[in-house]
């Protein structure tokens, strides 16, 4: 008899939140890419198109660690004509010794979302500059909620600025964001407004066209762009890309097929005059990021199964020391 | 709130077993694949190589079907060591409509274990002799056990032959298998004399040299490969296959990558009077297999995503339908 232990999304909710212990853990999970022997195999990619759905199977496996996660993703982009929102899913903990299967955490995606905006709250931590006080936010969903209180952990932010293709929604994040961070949060009505003097800008929309555009960025500034996780998704103009003096992958193989990067190799665009590192060398400080206070970076985080590992091993330990969860003989 | 149904291994070895009803499941199923726009992505594969562990993924959606299952099937092949079984893992039922987790079913490889002696049943309805009443069954674990129950529901089977590597394995299996079956079956010293004058015989070893050698073979026999889920696995001399009047992949797009079929393309054999088919052309007759009793034919079996949605999809419905089950409000 071996014990599942079964985790409800409520439970995991009071268990892990997007917070320094969370944040550390990813960028751990970010070291051991760089340091370890971490297996990290291709997504495995499922459509159903009648549905508009679509499932994304990621997994990596972390020396050390005594588990490691299989996350499934679905999203089906039908749902919310339901009532539903569109991406769901849960993560299967198992045994690195054993493959037993050790936990089932019926997450929904909010472990997702958390080890999602804990990358960022990495790469600003170690690519803005110390001072970055002023954030942009493109998008009005929940990454970009979580994205601004993720930079809020990092770097004393001390206003910030929403625009999303929705000014409603805009609005509605930009007034519940001031009230929950407790500084000034403006929606804004187009996306060239939100960027420009901004320190940081992080992008979280759906988009297949390049919004924030090269023009708009100066000195000093840092830009992550966290929306685009399959082929069609492009948020920056290929020429930010060029214009930046270095390039942070979450991992280059996968944003060369899936992110910024695919489309700005696509694009021809001129890359000899930016480094492409990885946020795992950064954080492991294999690599320095950002030389002076006047470079421009940018991180390109498509999500990667080392991230799902890491926060599901985080939940996990924390379900059993403890946490409500559903024991199950089997 | 959604309900998520848990089921145990211990529940779904009542809900399901090998018989009539799992075998038209598998079939129709196999049907599908031909004739309908089944999606079923290339299996996802993790490696943990300091504890000889690996990982598949499998999926597949066939329209049609409410549900469709994420496999998820580890081997770690130290376990014994430990007192633990090698295979383990369970499968996730999700709604092909929303996406949405319906249930979690903790079968620990039990499921697979049916459909894979399901496909085996499948094979030998469509390409054996109808007169078929000799089965050789090489290797003694659950499939050995499994493949003869699976021949002796589709066909007269009166005699059985098992050999395995390890003689006292051979002798236990066959005891408890002429208990069980009520038909004499008989322990071999080597597998030829297993093979010779069988009408079917069936290969479950998990051995990377060719086993079943190409003179033993005589006119109007089947034989069914199943042991050869990885590229290393090889029980069939390449000169079967050039021998064989007709070869059945249950995915010759996975064959030619992991199956017999595999090692005959590498070896270079000639194939020219062998005709390559698939087994759900033949469950949908668009094919015909065997043309005459005295041809020779081969199933390569090496396991397909459809298989899984399929079984897991029948476990859910009787797990949904009154079976022993947690439910799990998320």
């Amino acid at each position: 008899m071996q014990t599942v232990t079964v985790v409800t999304e409520k439970n995991l909710r009071e268990l892990v939140q997007l917070d320094e212990a969370s944040i550390l853990c990813v960028e751990e999970a970010f070291r051991a890419l760089a340091t370890k022997r971490v297996v990290m195999p291709p997504i495995l990619r499922l459509d159903i198109a009648e549905n508009r759905g679509e499932v994304d199977v990621k997994t990596a496996y972390l020396p050390g660690l005594e588990t490691f996660a299989v996350k499934i993703g679905p999203g089906f982009f039908d749902n919310p004509l339901r009532g539903l929102p569109s991406t769901s899913g849960l993560m299967v903990v198992l045994s690195s010794t054993t493959g037993f299967v050790q936990a089932v955490l019926l997450d929904n995606g909010y472990l997702t979302d958390v080890r999602t905006a804990a990358a960022g709250a990495v790469a600003a931590r170690h690519l803005s500059r110390n001072d970055a006080s002023t954030a942009a936010i493109l998008g009005a969903g929940v990454q970009a909620r979580l994205q601004l209180r993720a930079l809020s952990l990092v770097r004393p932010i001390r206003e910030a600025r929403i625009w999303a293709r929705d000014p409603a929604k805009a609005r509605a994040a930009a007034s519940e964001l001031q009230e929950a961070l407790g500084f000034p949060v403006t929606a804004c009505a187009d996306p060239q407004q939100a960027v420009i003097g901004s320190d940081i800008a992080v992008t979280t929309t759906p988009s297949s066209k390049p919004i924030l555009q090269a023009e708009w960025l100066a000195a000093g500034q840092h830009v992550t762009a966290m929306g685009s996780d399959a082929e069609h998704k492009n948020e920056l103009d290929p020429d930010v890309l060029a214009l930046a003096d270095v390039y942070v992958a979450d991992s280059l193989e996968q944003t060369r097929r899936l992110g910024e990067l695919h489309h700005a190799l696509s694009a021809g665009v001129d890359l000899s005059g930016t480094r492409q590192i990885e946020l795992g060398d950064v954080t492991a400080g294999i690599q320095e990021a950002r030389l002076n206070d006047d470079q421009i970076t940018i991180a390109d985080l498509t999500g990667t199964g080392i991230q799902d590992t890491a926060i599901a091993s985080l939940a996990f330990e924390r379900a059993v020391s403890g946490g409500a969860a559903i024991q199950v003989q089997n």
